[in-house]
């Protein structure tokens, strides 16, 4: 790990106890029954956590899709052609893409990141970070060099650093690369040690001989390269993706902020696996949203620890699954502002005595 | 069934095959793999179907909250003393309940509607329809009689139709009753059969003395009473509740008016249940939210046919879970107007040919 990335990793603090027990308290004496909203006590539990706020306002927010190509694609791993990355990119910096849609309806910003893609592409709302022209085909050797992952890493953690410097209080990781899913099973099968058929899907929709080669791919990969499950970084770069190894890095410059990270689908969880293999007290600072209809992501979500709020057999990526959960995050966080409490409304809280 | 109910249920037509299939065929076009926005392409095409409407627009929500009091909390069945519903209904009123929180967030209006709380209560912005003052204590005796669960489906369906003539094109039930999770723990057995046992919870949060007192309410009032499954009026007006016989009312209002019902938790699912006995069409008109924490739900919900978007381990009923799942509806909906397709976009549609 490069002296930048260790200053990182070494940034990212524990969350906030007291916020978190202030929080608690406060719920406990809204009009509801104790722990009768579940996962959004636990939700804004958390957040205060991170944020450093027994009632967090979380007003600004960006999904971030960081947009890479993937050499593996040579391999006929996925049912659209490779030229998808840049098109669906423009189509996103015009505000076409699902993204654009659902982030309009959440108030958050979308912010697209050229990681990696394999064209040339410019526009005035792009971001350009783009290390190489996608990744080399990980079925034959690595995909990247260790520099050029941890150059990755550092350039997603800048993103988010930069975004905070305006403002953004909380970040969607979202993605857009023809074959990413590919190297999501990959990299969540060198973390995990679980075979690539458990965490191969069918990505946007690949027939069964397409998932067959596919999975064939990732084993290949795996053999060819044999990452080391001890070295993140290792493993981003033989067998990971440019936007993967942003998103991680976007995870920890994120974490470093104090601000909360809402992971969308299985990308996004294999990321965060690198992200908390890096830096386990990341994981304090990850919020789940969704559980998609790709392979792998349940179990992702398991090992992560982090339970999901929506369940829609979603799996079309880009940040989708996150933004949807903001409105939920955003429902969460009134409460603590703007619900009464048993004492301020005169309800009886059920011990028998009315508080006055 | 008295005439008046007789021409709501004959009023209320089959879904339009035909906007339906419109709108399956506009979201074929947008620039994503088939499918892959999931349980949101399904809602789409069935509240297409539901409003005639190939790209629905539910601009104007209400939650329509109906509170009323259950002699059955003589039992011992609740965690909270029954004063607890108008104290409540008066906090909701005020702005202060979670209900309102949710609300304000969503963009929907919140309708308060005394069907029949034991209080006198008087406030500018509730609908006082009031038949009486809570039921009687159905482990005793019928919990009301048939006329008053007949006025109490109709006066739901009139706040539905009124609510329409004012422009609301989509409705979230909603309730407010201490006791009410025992009633419609009852209504529930009573329609699918199923023992008490596996329907009755912990509601607000009964201790396990007060759930097997509540689960032997639930029994006796059966047994005592013994409600007509095949008759939906003579089931809500033995071991009803006059909240839940009008939010039957308001589903089959709204569906007479072509409205998407969103429906919320337990109360919901046993008044949705009594609508769909009534009229078996409504439940084209039905879409599920969240499956809360309230044993019980999963099965009501599955009883319907209906699948649940949110997983949040809520047990607060008053409508906080449907009003949660509006800006899943909302985005949807957008998807419809603000998508690009992959003509518009310029993007391949991984067949090979691009459309241009």
């Amino acid at each position: 790990m490069n002296e930048a990335l260790k200053r990182l990793v070494q940034s990212i603090a524990l969350p906030d106890e007291e916020a978190k027990r202030l929080a608690a308290a406060h719920l406990d004496q809204l009009t509801k029954p104790p722990g009768s909203l579940g996962k959004l006590e636990s939700l804004v539990i958390r957040t205060a956590g991170i944020t450093g706020q027994p009632k967090p306002d979380l007003a600004r927010k960006a999904v971030v899709v960081m947009a890479a190509d993937h050499g593996v694609c040579e391999e006929g791993v996925s049912a659209y052609p490779a030229e998808v990355t840049p098109q669906m990119l423009l189509n996103m910096l015009a505000g076409g893409a699902a993204v654009n849609v659902f982030s309009r309806q959440a108030g958050a910003e979308v912010v697209c990141v050229d990681m990696g893609v394999n064209a040339d592409i410019s526009h005035p709302a792009l971001l350009n970070r783009k290390l190489r022209k996608g990744t080399a085909n990980m079925a034959k050797g690595p995909a990247m060099t260790r520099e050029e992952a941890e150059q990755a890493i550092l350039a997603g953690a800048a993103v988010a650093e930069e975004a905070c410097e305006r403002g953004i209080q909380l970040f969607v990781t979202g993605e857009l690369g023809i074959g990413n899913t590919t190297a999501s099973a990959a990299v969540a099968s060198a973390f995990t040690g679980l075979e690539p058929s458990l965490l191969t899907g069918r990505g946007t929709g690949v027939d069964n001989e397409g998932l067959s080669r596919k999975t064939g791919a990732v084993q290949q990969a795996l053999s060819v390269n044999q990452p080391d499950r001890e070295d993140a970084i290792d493993v981003l770069a033989k067998v990971g993706g440019l936007e993967i190894a942003g998103m991680a890095g976007l995870i920890l410059g994120a974490a470093a902020r104090n601000c909360p990270v809402v992971l969308d689908g299985f990308i996004s969880g294999a990321a965060a696996l690198a992200a908390s293999r890096l830096c386990p007290a990341s994981l304090d600072y990850m919020l789940a949203s969704h559980v998609s209809d790709e392979k792998g992501h349940a179990v992702l979500l398991e090992v992560l620890g982090l339970e999901p709020m929506l369940r829609l057999d979603m799996r079309l990526g880009e940040g989708t699954g996150g933004v949807l959960a903001l409105p939920l995050i955003d429902s969460a966080c009134a409460v603590m502002r703007e619900m009464a409490t048993f004492a301020s409304a005169g309800v009886s809280d059920g011990t028998g005595v009315l508080e006055a």
